[in-house]
């Protein structure tokens, strides 16, 4: 039943508008318990000539490139090809992860080197990745299991694990990492 | 610089109208990179008689009595005290929990039989709680420090744990578990 | 899909809002081609102190007590009831109404003379009222089928009619009439 | 004095545009008693991306390419040039005729033998056509006088006729004609 | 022809949503050209709970209770009075006013000393208030006519004057004083 | 706080859109005492099809070419530059000057015969140009001190001035002049 009318500066790509939709449908069918069904949005552009805050035109921030969710997808790919170079284009200044036992690490060679004792390599199989908004940082989640190679060779598979990711201005803040290695380790 | 105008028929509580409006927000700022501070939402309500669709004059879905993050820490809080009926409440038909190393368990008296062989009690510290909203379902994440006493007696605490709900029309369908209990459990 | 924002000064009536709703839900579903579900319409009632035509605040117009159709319906049960006292005050200045066969009559004792050698009496069953709008008068036809009695007392039954009226500012100013008496009088 | 803000996809033609803002006006005058001149009609189109309903973009119904009328007065021009082929295609399954003293009719070549015995030829002239919008159907009306020739040859002018059609997804379901000519045929 | 619609917190008095209607109105006709008669206002009221920017409610700045013109009248009718007392509530720090030949005066009792010697009093005639808004302050000047006495009691009068003031938050910032008194002096 | 939303017919320039957009602001920010910061404008324009006023589309009137206080630079600039020619193309019917001490004039070489007695030549030095804009006419103000030379060759400067103009349609239909020159001249 709720209609929203969006009124916004042109400029935004098509897919940046239907992801606006989407989540702004997500937020009030969340709130209100509506259907979705019965939830309507519309975006209205008008153009920079048309638009004043404060008495002057404005220049809308630009829309982030890539989603919380792909810059996450985006770095974890990139840890898994052991590409470190790439995947530190998506840390933060600040940047902390914790890893089961680990205590905080800031580098991911640091990382590499507590790693190379637990498993040779490891694989994520996901099964959701879900994106929490906050008013200035984004909270992605993505979970499902792991599988890969013990120090010796032996396989392993269907281990559960857990990633909370923070994101802020496109960039990853804090990585937390759960999982069951401990209960299954050799 | 967005400005968002819902409307929507006259009757939801001032806190709900205040949570739409702050989801709306986030929405909006993780979306278009847009500062907080640029984003504006009005709800504008109508009476009953002012609205139709399909020509008809509609009653709206009630707001849920309880956000999804509400629910979830609801239970906990219920589990936590062992109120096993009010905590039961909270749980959907077909509601399947995991914890590190159970496998599937879809009653509360099986997780407390499933627990009694390796923690006398446990208590959470939450860190954050972090709301994702889907469609048609929540993601409720929770995570931050355990402590607690291991059967002998012994007191643990600053063990890391995340957990990770679902939530359908106000019920919990899921709860997936993580800790660091097994690095140093006894 | 589209939907209606209409403003207007509060002061109108619940079934008055209504009975707006509905008239524009059936105009856009019938020049849009839209399914009426896919038709929202919001009433957004401004307090008079909030609105401004030319910089000055305005009383509107006061809605129609009747709606055409009922003014229509008050006119011809008046007349069944040859309550022609009632039945005039129906009647704008100028009202012209035309009978198969009896040529433009202005006066409604005029009708009761023309009908007196045609028939005892006639009553009306309805099978539809159906009005058009225009913008500054409406036209409501009703069709169904006519009983009665001839004027030896003889009765009929199952005569199709139509008669089609024209109505400005609630009088109404026009009637044709057509039926197929003329095919079964005796 | 009321404003009516539509929004809706971009894609309609600018006569349907316009036909809307009438069909709207005139709703809005008949229901609330307004002066034409005081309703104002915006149409805000949006970007099919800028568009969602329950999460999703839509594709709006493709707007009739005629309207009510035009599919009736179509009709009417090609049986008046004894185009049945042409007619035909106007007709929606399951249409049904009624004229003065013929009985339900449903296929053209029935129409025109059952009007051989009746008269050569007839042609409307038209007074009125109106157009009453239901949700989901419409019903047109259009009134006059008709002139043709007997079976005989002699002419015939003046007599007074009204065709009400009803109309569904651009198809006509039933005609019943009303008309003098029982008055005076030879 | 165009429409503004207003989307702002309740709470404003019924005269201050009535201004405001004005001045946009006036606004909209100097930009545009329309005739006054063309431009609509709505005003559309939320409640607090309808309203977040950044994600927060807020509450709306107090409407001042005077407008720049009343600030000035107030002044000036307090300055004919001699009563600087009042007078003086209206000046904001950093007051400054000029009058013919005088310099730049900051204190009410140097503008007394001064006219001391000039005319043994003066009033004025208003032909017109004039308010000029700015973004953040306003011009009032207000133009006329002087009558009054010379310091031997001969009385004078029909002297053109004007007079300028800068208004900032409901304060008197400058007085800019221009008349024909050197004219007609003795 | 307050968001505007503005519907008009497409086609003003950039110019005037951004004008009208300050110009609304200015006039909110003054009725509201609410911060320039928080004010909001959108003009959302739509095709000259997707309007009607009293079911009709409509022409907008053009946006007059030169804002009130441009018409009044541009003739005052005619004026120093004694380009009278120009001067009264900006004039309207009717349009009558008062200068200290002159009377009404109605010709501008009226004003040429009654100065040239006074100044050889005069220069503006503008400190503010103010406008207030009312329903049917603005009014123009600007002030600030004038130089130029007396009859015999002396020069003077740092007088005060204001003028006050009255524009309708964009012409001068009054113009009032106030300045310091009998103070100080020989």
């Amino acid at each position: 039943m709720p209609t929203l009318q969006v009124s916004l500066i042109r400029g935004y790509s098509g897919p940046v508008r239907q992801r606006l939709c989407r989540r702004l449908t997500a937020a009030t069918t969340a709130v209100l318990g509506a259907a979705p069904e019965a939830v309507t949005v519309f975006l209205h552009e008008v153009d920079p000539d048309g638009y004043a805050r404060g008495g002057h035109a404005r220049t809308p921030a630009a829309a982030p490139e890539q989603t919380p969710e792909e810059v996450v997808t985006a770095f974890l790919a990139a840890m898994e090809a052991r590409d470190l170079e790439t995947a530190a284009t998506h840390l933060a200044d600040g940047f902390v992860m914790t890893f089961p036992g680990s205590g905080p690490m800031t580098r991911l060679d640091e990382l590499v080197a507590w790693a190379r004792g637990r498993y040779r390599f490891v694989r994520k199989t996901f099964e959701a990745v879900d994106t929490a908004d906050h008013l200035d940082h984004a909270v992605v989640t993505c979970h499902g299991h792991l599988h890969g190679e013990w120090p010796d060779g032996t396989p392993f598979e269907g281990v559960r694990f857990i990633d909370r990711f923070e994101v802020r201005h496109g960039r990853l803040t804090r990585q937390d990492v759960w999982n069951d290695l401990a209960l299954v380790s050799p």
